[in-house]
This record gives C-alpha cells, structure tokens and sequence, in this order.
C-alpha cells in the first residue's frame, strides 16, 4: 500500500488556461481502463523535457526529442500506457510517429508539432492502431479541468494517481503551477521519471524553462529509487502557457518561480516513491559532510539501492550494520570509516567505525516502526550534501513483478 | 531451494597431508550448531589471501592482513559464523587479535601466526568469550579428513555445504586441491567472496600462490552476485602445504595446477549462487563482442543486478524487454543499441534495436522453465567476452532477509 500518499482531489489542480487534458479508454493492453491521454497546448506554449539516458531508449522518446528540436511550436502530447513501444526497433519508430500523423490530423496541426510518449511492456509492437481508434474520444473529451483524469490515466502499476499544483506571486502576478506523474517500478530516473508533466501560465522562455526543469529535476525526480532499474521511457516536460504577450520571466523572477516548481516537483517525485511497488515505508536518505555532491549522491543510493536495507527496513529490524556495509561499497576514494556517523532518525547509530556506545536498540526498533524514517550519514570531510528517497523491499514487490504481465 | 547443488559427501574431499581441521558449537549466536572451526597447516605452509574492497572491512580482515604481512609463517586459522565483527571499531580489532591468542596458547605459536575471521550480524560486539570457550573442543577434533565437517561449521544461511576437490597432474606428481566456501546473501563479491579456503599440497612460493588465486579469483568469485550487495568480510586463502622439500611449481606446471585451481574455485563459486538466498534459477549471463572485459562484465553485472530481471526469471515470465532496459543503463560508452544481440538459450530473442523476427513467445517461455537458463549478449564491436553467474529474485530472498536477525 502507498506510504501515506492520498489521492489528489480535483479542485486543488488548478488548470493553466490553454491547456486542455482529454482521456480515452484505448485497450491498449486491457479493456475497462483509461490508458491514452491527450494534452493539447495553446500556439504560444513553450516547452522543455528531460529524458531518459538509457542507451535502449523507446520509440517515443527518440521521436520527441526529434520533434522537439525541429523548431515549430508544439501543439499537443500523446501519451499512452499498456505498451513502452521501447527495444521495437525502426517499426517503432514508425509507429510512434503514426500516433503523432493522427492527432496532427485530429488537431489541426503537423505532426512534428506533437510529441509522443509511452510506458508499459518493453520490446511489444505498439497497437498504434488503437491509439487511433481512442483519439476521438480523447478530442471529444478535452477540457482544462481534467488534470485528475490525465493522472488517472496515465498510471500503471501506481496504486494512487499523482498529481500536485501551486500557485506563486512572481512579480506582482499570480501564476500556477500544476503537475501529473505516474510511475512506480523500474524507477531509477536517470534525467527524468517514468513520465511526468507540469504546465504553468507562468510565461518561461524556452531557455529558462529549459534551466529550470534541470535544476529542479537534480534533486526530485532524479533523487528516488525504487528498485535501482532505470526506464526506457523516463520523460519529464515543463509547458509554458501564459495568458498574455508580455515578457518573459526576469532571473530574479524566475528564482521565485524555481521554489514553486521545485515543490511541485519534489510532490510529484515522493509521490512515486511513496506508490512504489509494494512500498510499505517510506526512507529518506540524507548524506552530509562530503566532499562534493556526486558523493553525497553516491552513498545515499549505495544504502538506497541495497537489497538486504530495503527488506530489514520492511521487516522493521534495525539491522543497522547492514547500512556500515554499504556505505563501505559505495564507489568513493579513501574513506575514513571511523570519521563516519550514522543517525537513525535522531538516534547515533555508528560512530568511530563501529556502533555507537549510546545506542539504545529498543530505540532503533521503536524508530523502524514508523511509516516514514530517515537516515542521515555524515562523512565528516567536506561540506556537500544531498538526499535521495526510496521505499523498502518487500513481499508485493517480488509478487507484482513476477505477475506484472499476467 | 538450492539449484541442482547436492551436498558434497566426504570420502570425494581429499585430505591434504599436514592440514588439520577441527570444529565446535561455540554458541556465537545460537545454540546447537557448528560456528566455529580451526584450521591448522604444518610449518612449511605457505599462504595467499584476497579480501573484501569494502571500506568498513571488518576487524578480522584487518587482522588478518597485518599477520599475512608481517612475515611469520601463518599456523592457523580460526573461523566464526554468528557474528561478522565489522562496524565494531577498535573494540572489534582487540576482540579478533584476542581471538589469535587463545589459537596461539592451544597450539604453540604466537598471535600473528594466526589469520582470524569471521561472518554473521554487522556491529555487535563479538563474543570472543565463546572462541575461546569453544576452542578445545576444536583442538582435540583436529583432523585432515574433516573437510565436510568445516564446509558444514561455516554455514550461515547456506542451505547445502560447500566443498569441492580436484587431482591433477603436475610434473610427474599428483597433487591434490581441496577447498570450502560459505555464502548465500550479501553476495557481490569484490576480491573474493564470504569466506573460502582452499587447499593443496603442491609446493607453491607465496608469489606463485598469490598471482594464481588473483588469477583465478577474478573468472570465479568475483564473477558471481547474488543480491548485488559486497560484504564487509569477504575473504579467499589459498594454503600451499607441501610434503617434501623439493623446489616450487614452475611457471609451466603452474599453467597446469592453475587450471585445476581455477575448476575448484569456479565450483565453489557457483555452489554459492546455486545456494543464494531464496534462489529457484541459475542463471549465467555471458556476454561477448565488447571493447574490453570491463565493459562486458559491466553489462553482464547489469543484467545480473536488476530486480525486474530476477523477478521475471522467478516467475519463468519471459519479459525480456527489461534485459534491453538492462543493457541500455550499464554505464559503457557509446552503445549502437541497434547491433546488439541477445539470445535467451539458443533463442534469438533481439536484434537490430528491438524483438528478432524469428522470436518465438512459446519457445522462450518453455526456456524460461529451466533450473539453470544462459542469456547471451553479443555487443558486436569488439573481441573480449565475460561471464558472470546469478540467481532469480523470489519471495524466499525477502522473508529469509526480513526475518534473518529473528
């Protein structure tokens, strides 16, 4: 079950002018589930994404990459679940952008104005003829206020749909941020998650909104794991829609804006961590005291990765030597163990190389049981720092994945 | 369960003359079962050791190389299960080096004449306490016929002992390689794996012995994961105990003992997969046509670490695509993607970038109900090749490490 993770309501998305959100049942993969989405944006939008650095990467991925550097104006999204249309080789190719030639057809625009994204099995044809077939009823259906129905049909293995909005003064004006994601295995993003997409009516010029979406996406979506695997099919968009002709964000307006953003994301990113597959806890990893932050990053995801934690953190058993073990395999030159400390919550675990002499396990213990524990490992040799988020390992998450194409 | 692994029978474990083994219920963590053993080698023994990279080593590995340096002939060796005294600190060292002296009063020699190590819970104190209560009970059971009864006293989560013996001819004279191991979880071994000892009665110089077991160490331990996780107490010995005077092997009859050498480690190693924790697959994941080792061994790690992977191998589900996702996150440069090849036993199952025409679901799923499967892949722009050896990933990994301090 989701680590206190409620799904979002629909009146806290506050919808970007412009930008309308339709929906389909497509069985793409199985019948009596919404699994296509269309995102239409207005002729001023600009835009920004992140990918996956999967060497395999999808179709869709190389396709809107393609699209997104041909220099038109992007004009819609087409998103669809059930099927990755990733390792398909030239034919997928071919088909992500016959998904795009549809909706360009069903828009009004052409088709390197749209961008296509998908997610499911890996290495399947895509049945991009359903994808045609469900189009109608995504146009018929597109409306500003559907964020909930778009984060809705974009999940997969995700229990709870993801969704998170904000709103900020910038410069003497309200502006909206409001995001959706999915994703809940093969969750080590590396650039991006799964898929995830923010509009704003903030107006971002495609450099800074470029900027932005780099920034945040450091120290929220490319800080959680769930099980180490990274995507084929990661993607992370930013949408730019404002309302009106007026110039673009400043840079110290765009330091406001960037706080927002990073809220929405750093929801959206928890968000998938606290759904992941067969997530019971939820574990922030927080490393300081390193030299540089690649580091910092490099311990947390040595513990956050670490099989033998994960499942200790699931059965609730503080066997903490486990978290020493991996902060010694962590890819990092001469370590001084014995100037390293570990607290559980606010608990000192370890200190001068070995347990902690004020360690108190019934402590521990008490600290394991909750629902949400962090971990914080000073190296005491620098000043760096970063935190990455993961779940525990548990029963569902070998069952899920053994099942997952049953 | 263990895959195809039976238990290795006594009368097949050849003695090496001068090496003596004895064993006792020491009760390091529990009552009722063999935890410690004392390996004693005659005068003449030379010895070659590798040991774990991780940088919270444990104290008996710090030990263990201070003593193997320090220029005395090494006389003994005394094992414990129950506790890995690591992340113990400086407590933890004078516990190990008191662990030498209650070896070196019983049986004549001094402290760093003993090599000390240990396995079990990270960071608890070690009972050294119960060594020194146990070790008589060791001494007087001394003998070189005991090699099942070590296998058997060094167990942890092993479900079947470890053993494995080989003659070879070498230079006119038969010698005679005998070594055990022990290991099952925390098993992505860096220099050598849990705990092994081999011996044989060829006459090796200490040089010789070392570059033999770094040779073979890197095709055998080092090439196998289990859960990815490197422990803080890995260590392989190699003990040379010689029944004459003569010279030393050669360079060409080293070639030879080498190859024997390298059968009784790979053996051993393999036992050590086949018995991972909750493992119902073997899996060898062999991959060719790299630039380097590295880079192969790289993608083969890949594979052999991801959750999804060894989920899917559980549940005899032939999702592959997640082996393409594998191979497009393993760090190596500049992968054209679209020349990589992977077959699933003799299956072709990808090719040109996604699924090979010829794929056949049926045949791959009947493949995937094996005990032991071979995933091949061919990166296609290069001579080198590398091998390494895996289980799946199934319910039982989680319970065993959910309820393993239990």
């Amino acid at each position: 079950m989701p680590v206190r993770l409620s799904p979002p309501s629909a009146h806290a998305l506050n919808a970007i002018p412009g930008v309308r959100l339709g929906v389909a049942e497509a069985h793409i993969r199985k019948a009596n589930r919404r699994d296509l989405l269309l995102i239409e944006l207005p002729e001023n939008a600009s835009i920004a994404a992140v990918f996956t650095q999967n060497r395999f990467c999808a179709a869709p991925v190389t396709v809107a990459k393609r699209h997104l550097t041909g220099g038109k104006a992007i004009r819609a999204l087409i998103v669809n679940t059930g099927n990755a249309n990733a390792g398909t080789g030239s034919e997928g190719e071919a088909r992500a952008l016959r998904s795009c030639e549809a909706v360009a057809k069903a828009l009004g625009c052409d088709a390197d104005q749209v961008l296509p994204f998908s997610t499911g099995v890996i290495m399947e044809p895509l049945p991009v003829e359903r994808i045609e077939a469900g189009l109608p009823q995504c146009v018929s259906s597109l409306a500003e206020e559907s964020w909930l129905d778009a984060a809705e049909a974009i999940m997969t293995t995700d229990i709870v749909a993801k969704a998170a909005s904000r709103r900020v003064d910038v410069g003497g004006r309200t502006v909206t941020i409001t995001g959706i994601a999915k994703g809940s295995g093969m969750i080590h993003p590396n650039m991006a998650t799964m898929l995830g997409f923010m509009a704003t009516d903030a107006h971002l010029s495609v450099q800074t909104a470029d900027e932005l979406l780099r920034d945040v996406v450091a120290d929220t979506f490319n800080s959680i794991t769930v099980d180490g695997d990274t995507s084929t099919n990661d993607a992370l968009v930013l949408i730019s829609a404002p309302p009106g002709e007026g110039p673009p964000l400043d840079d110290a307006e765009a330091r406001v804006f960037r706080d927002a953003l990073y809220e929405v994301a750093l929801e959206l990113a928890q968000a998938i961590v606290r759904d992941g597959e067969g997530a019971t806890k939820f574990m922030t990893i927080s490393v300081t005291g390193g030299r540089d932050r690649d580091e910092c990053r490099a311990v947390a995801f040595s513990i956050a990765h670490s099989p033998l934690i994960k499942t200790a953190f699931f059965a609730s058993d503080p066997n903490l030597g486990r978290i020493l073990a991996a902060i010694g395999y962590a890819p990092i030159e001469a370590l001084d163990v014995n100037a390293v400390t570990v607290h559980l919550g606010d608990l000192l675990v370890a200190a001068n190389g070995g347990r902690s002499s004020g360690y108190d396990e019934g402590r521990a213990a008490q600290i394991m049981q909750a629902e949400e524990i962090t971990v914080r490992v000073d190296l005491h040799r620098g000043e760096a720092a970063a935190t990455v988020w993961t779940c525990d390992f548990s029963h569902d998450y070998v069952r899920i994945n053994a099942e997952y194409r049953s």
